[in-house]
């Protein structure tokens, strides 16, 4: 089993709100329906998700009543962007089912515990693709917090032993400096875990849940329980393709 | 706590595919709001989920992998009216979250087995309103399964011990016959259980998941365990209302 990360950055316009990226979208589901293989996909947030958790500043918990209309405001958007993708995968021929994080499991301290995982791996069992994104959750220390979309595939990959995690974004994988901002930033196609804080650069829009640094702090433990980890520019046509099939793609391979 | 039941002949025009009453929804959402209690709203499926359900043959379960997007679509249908109604609850400022029970159970040959409760309880604490609905959800035996409102609403009541369940539909409550079509059908203020199949007529619009009797059935359980269980009009001004502030309303009650 694999699981594929669509980025905000590929799924929706990040400067205008609520705003998909239909195109992309499109394309995408003609790629993942070319493959066939068992998958599971969790997406970002993009324009959807992140203005609203903001406003409301669910990240931190509950403080007011008043954040409680934000928090189901903030879900009621992703469920929008999630909908959007679904219905598209299957349009595209793909069994995509839909999966809320927040109706499935709670936090503590923002951070994943137990999750009952039989859902997931029934959904497998029956040749569906789950479909799950970053969401707004309860928290059992703070009310409730925003669980995201890395957090949730690292730890999907250990408890169901991945073979590999495509994180798609809209750069061509991690580089030495930000090359949207570094004229001489280098694409490396190999990245150490033991290198890690002194090569990368950070990703230019800084999001609620972390930049390129958060993503590989998040995925060195998947890559510990044995998945394969590559990071991608799902902008580009067919790379996405092309890694699903297990083939070599343009991007950053992680290894230990 | 309560639980309202928000039939689909109520919140959809149900002669018109994924036609929602806005009118009726956004009335609805006014009368909630000005009872501030602690609720769990259960809805129907009206004119979004069962023409998708029936086309693919659901309720079945799965017999052909071409049933899984079927499958889906029916989710995604019933996820499409829960986003309107909790949007229309955010608006009026109940503090509604939308919670999907096929991210959350699988059933057994159709029927609910042990629900982790713990989200839904989780939410009541907070002060959130939980909005459910019957489902396409996965099933232990037959692979998939429609999981009616019905169904799900007496489980909640029963776990979670609700003082009371109202029923609200297109008709006053229970009649001695159908009274769409029998003008001498008399209103039954009172139910007794032991009488049920006696006096009771069914409901007009057979839909997948039974009618009037398959409802008294269902909710037999839940009286068993103390709930106080009422049938009322939701389509007549302010019932619903009257009814969660605890006041005497027309419809029917049941009794043991």
């Amino acid at each position: 089993m694999q699981i594929l990360k669509l980025g905000g950055s590929v799924i929706t316009h990040k400067d205008e709100y609520f705003s998909p990226h239909t195109e992309n979208i499109k394309r995408l589901a003609q790629e993942i329906s070319a493959t066939k293989k068992p998958l599971i996909i969790v997406h970002g947030a993009g324009s959807f998700g992140h203005p609203v958790a903001k406003k409301y500043n669910i990240s931190d918990g509950l403080k007011t009543s008043e954040q409680l209309v934000g928090f189901s405001e903030t879900h009621q958007s992703m469920t929008r962007l999630n909908q959007i993708i679904v219905d598209t995968l299957l349009e595209a021929g793909v069994p995509a089912f839909g999966i809320s994080a927040s109706s499935m499991l709670v936090t503590k301290n923002r951070r994943l515990v137990d999750i009952d995982m039989s859902i997931i791996k029934g959904c497998l069992k029956l040749g569906l693709v789950p479909v799950m994104y970053g969401d707004a959750v309860l928290d059992t220390e703070q009310g409730f917090a925003i669980l995201s979309g890395d957090q949730l595939i690292v730890r999907l990959a250990i408890d169901l032993e991945a073979e590999r995690i495509i994180f798609g974004s809209d750069v061509d994988g991690i580089y030495t400096a930000n090359p949207k901002l570094d004229p001489n930033a280098k694409l490396i196609e190999l990245v150490s875990l033991s290198h890690i804080t002194a090569e990368v650069g950070g990703a230019t829009n800084t999001d609620v849940t972390g930049g390129m640094l958060g993503k590989l702090k998040e995925a060195e433990e998947a890559v510990e329980a044995g998945a394969e980890v590559v990071f991608l520019n799902a902008n580009a046509e067919n790379r996405v393709k092309t890694a699903l099939l297990g083939e070599k793609v343009m991007g950053t391979l992680l290894t230990l």
